[in-house]
């Protein structure tokens, strides 16, 4: 058991040996319980095959609701972004998660994301916007430039914003971070 | 000694004794000459009578720089902030230090902050652009919305960037962070 439980992210050996021992400490039937829940989950939880998010069904909740705005489409490389995204409650619109990002060092190519499945979905009259919401990097940077050129001859393409975060103090921002600030700055519009 | 070395900012009762104690064993000379020090900067050092910016001379180096770009003026709260967009070694406009920003809860107005003397630059034929380059929180929008209102008869305005910061990774932005980052999306342009 110590074994698996180490095997998780950010559970060292210390970790692992408490949980084992709350474990054993535990009836019986809760922790047939728990090993169910992670056999079930594994076995149902699949990709959206529209979106290909996270889901439980073949095509998920958000693809499903006729009250999010399918002119919308947003990338993002993986599952936890559009969790992140939806905290907002700010976007009312879609997403196609590519699955990862485009990085020759960890031998991830364009044809290992679902590029194909979005290039097919942007070429659909009804979209009327693709947002690129992949954090700025060096893979991140080349992967929304990748997607922009492959998306632009059907679709009006935008990026997300990068500058300061909020309650950033210009004096603690990094100095890449000021330069795209200042670089990407706009009319004051009120 | 310790009581003064108390005062200085991130400085507690132990730092202040080992600080001290430090002081206490180094040859007279260097203590007189480290005290001569803090005399001479507190005397010299006083505030550029353009830009507000800290200056020996009356008129600090940027100022007097002819190789600076004076049709661009950067509107600053801090001296901090200009030492911060300088390390960026993109920006070669001009600056202006408000010397704070307008916070009703610590008694800071329009009136406290170096605004008069920014109009009066601004509406120079010369300046084509001015930058506002505060920090998102409510006391920095208060103070852009204040400043933008003032000079927009004038001159164009603009501010820098609010959203990811570099490397910042989608997953561990902050809510506002994110929604500020999708409504200020901008136009894929390559």
């Amino acid at each position: 058991m110590i074994e698996h439980l180490q095997k998780l992210p950010g559970v060292g050996p210390k970790t692992a040996q408490r949980l084992a021992l709350y474990l054993i400490e535990r009836p019986e039937k809760d922790v047939l319980a728990f090993a169910q829940a992670l056999v079930d989950a594994k076995r149902q939880v699949g990709l959206c095959r529209i979106c290909f998010n996270l889901s439980v069904q073949p095509v998920c909740d958000i693809c499903r609701n006729p009250h999010r705005d399918d002119r919308v489409i947003c990338v993002i490389a993986d599952p936890r972004d559009a969790i992140a995204i939806e905290k907002t409650r700010e976007y009312r619109g879609k997403y196609h998660v590519l699955g990862g990002v485009i990085s020759p060092m960890e031998g991830v190519g364009p044809e290992q994301l679902h590029l194909q499945e979005l290039v097919h979905r942007a070429s659909k009259d009804t979209v009327e916007e693709i947002i690129i919401a992949i954090g700025p990097s060096v893979e991140g940077d080349t992967t929304t430039l990748y997607v922009g050129q492959l998306l632009k001859p059907f679709v009006r393409v935008t990026r997300i914003a990068f500058g300061l975060p909020m309650g950033g103090d210009l004096e603690y921002a990094d100095e890449v971070t000021l330069a795209r600030a200042l670089e990407g700055r706009r009319e004051l519009d009120y």
